[in-house]
């Protein structure tokens, strides 16, 4: 038996969502109402989209919580910072309780190869991995901002469940990519695809005359046709579950 | 025989130098200091504190570039931007070819345990990692910002001279902590110390009677007396190297 969000006995998980593109985003309301069939949903998102944030915090200025939503099952609150903020203070502040379940996005756009660094979604996904909570992130290959991710629920479903029912390794998490396609032909698990970022900078020239810059770029994979890859099965319209660790020590070196 | 920043052939690295302090910073002055006697320095810092920034990109503005120091050896340049922001116009615009080394920091305070994750300093190391250039950062345990570096100067030339003379292998970099005492007695090869950070906003209400919340807390070491970690090491007058991969996959599981 375990306390709801109102401090009632019951059985229904607890679970935390946040994200990195704020709370208006179509991805996070998919998120919310699918994960309220499986327990009582605290979200916690930023004001304004917060993309590559990674997992910045806010040291500069204060922050204010302003309450959305507030119903039985889902609670829903925005916060003027980065999304490891609104994950912060919601354990800090606003959950009632250590969650039973994480969960971040779903992202519009992948966080797949190298990127999941950049990565505000996978940045609240860690932040839960650090205080031992199941947690899992998920970003879908649409960028726009009315994206349909109805495609996604039955992976989001699937990968709620297992998580739920068996959690997951001490200090592992989960980071979900899921391909925008007709048919998704199945779940594949896989390590992150190594490559960089090429010609990242547009230079341009201001209305005064003077020089900026705006980043751009490609992503440039080092490993196209390697199937341990997750670009590689995304291509191939699987979606990929790469299990990460927040702790970057290269443990094969030590 | 390698092209030093005037185009010139000669023998000396060339050595990138990024910071999250900004680039009125001590510890950058002391390691551009330290790094001139090794080779032709570049250096891109933000143009104001950038503090728990991690690995965060900036796409909603444009960035600008100052130069403020242009000498034979040692080139400083200010963006309005974050820590990686500087890392990628560097290797996109300023640097006249890939460097050979790219230093970060000398950071105002610790970046050990489990606050990797939230240094520009290392999103830094990180940047050059995925370029494939060996990559160290450093910090010194004092936050002030007249701090005195010259503590620190044995042991980022110790670094400094065996990563020139070895390399470091494919995807592993080097975070280096360094404490602030009368005497270091040594540098020790460890890991990132398990934590989090505990009670971490301050509640307050502005004149106008709206509450807001400010970033603090403790860090809460949930290993303090292992010797395999960081942490153990700095709190007895050691230095520390972790070597660190960028990529966050959890090998070990998958």
């Amino acid at each position: 038996m375990v306390k709801d969000i109102e401090g009632q006995e019951n059985e229904r998980p607890l679970i935390f969502i946040g994200n990195d593109d704020g709370f208006r985003a179509g991805g996070l309301e998919a998120l919310i109402n699918i994960a309220a069939d499986y327990g009582d949903v605290v979200a916690v998102a930023p004001f304004e989209h917060q993309s590559g944030k990674s997992s910045a915090i806010t040291v500069d200025f204060p922050l204010r919580v302003h309450s959305i939503r507030n119903t039985e099952r889902v609670k829903l609150y925005s916060v003027n910072g980065t999304p490891v903020d609104c994950a912060k203070l919601a354990f800090d502040r606003l959950l009632p309780r250590v969650p039973d379940l994480l969960l971040s996005g779903i992202n519009h756009g992948y966080n797949s190869g190298n990127s999941v660094i950049y990565s505000g979604t996978m940045g609240v996904v860690f932040e839960g991995s650090f205080r031992g909570v199941p947690s899992v992130g998920f970003s879908y290959g649409d960028y726009m901002p009315d994206a349909d991710f109805s495609l996604c629920e039955p992976i989001v479903r699937q990968v709620i469940e297992k998580v739920l029912a068996e959690g997951l390794p001490e200090g592992v998490c989960l980071n979900v990519n899921i391909p925008k396609c007709e048919r998704i032909l199945g779940l594949k698990r896989v390590k992150s695809a190594s490559g960089y970022w090429k010609e990242e900078f547009e230079e341009r020239v201001d209305p005064h005359g003077r020089v900026y810059y705006w980043l751009t770029g490609q992503y440039h994979n080092a490993e196209p046709d390697n199937p341990a890859t997750d670009h590689y099965w995304l291509n191939r319209n699987y979606a990929t579950v790469v299990p990460c660790r927040a702790d970057q020590t290269a443990y094969d070196y030590l």
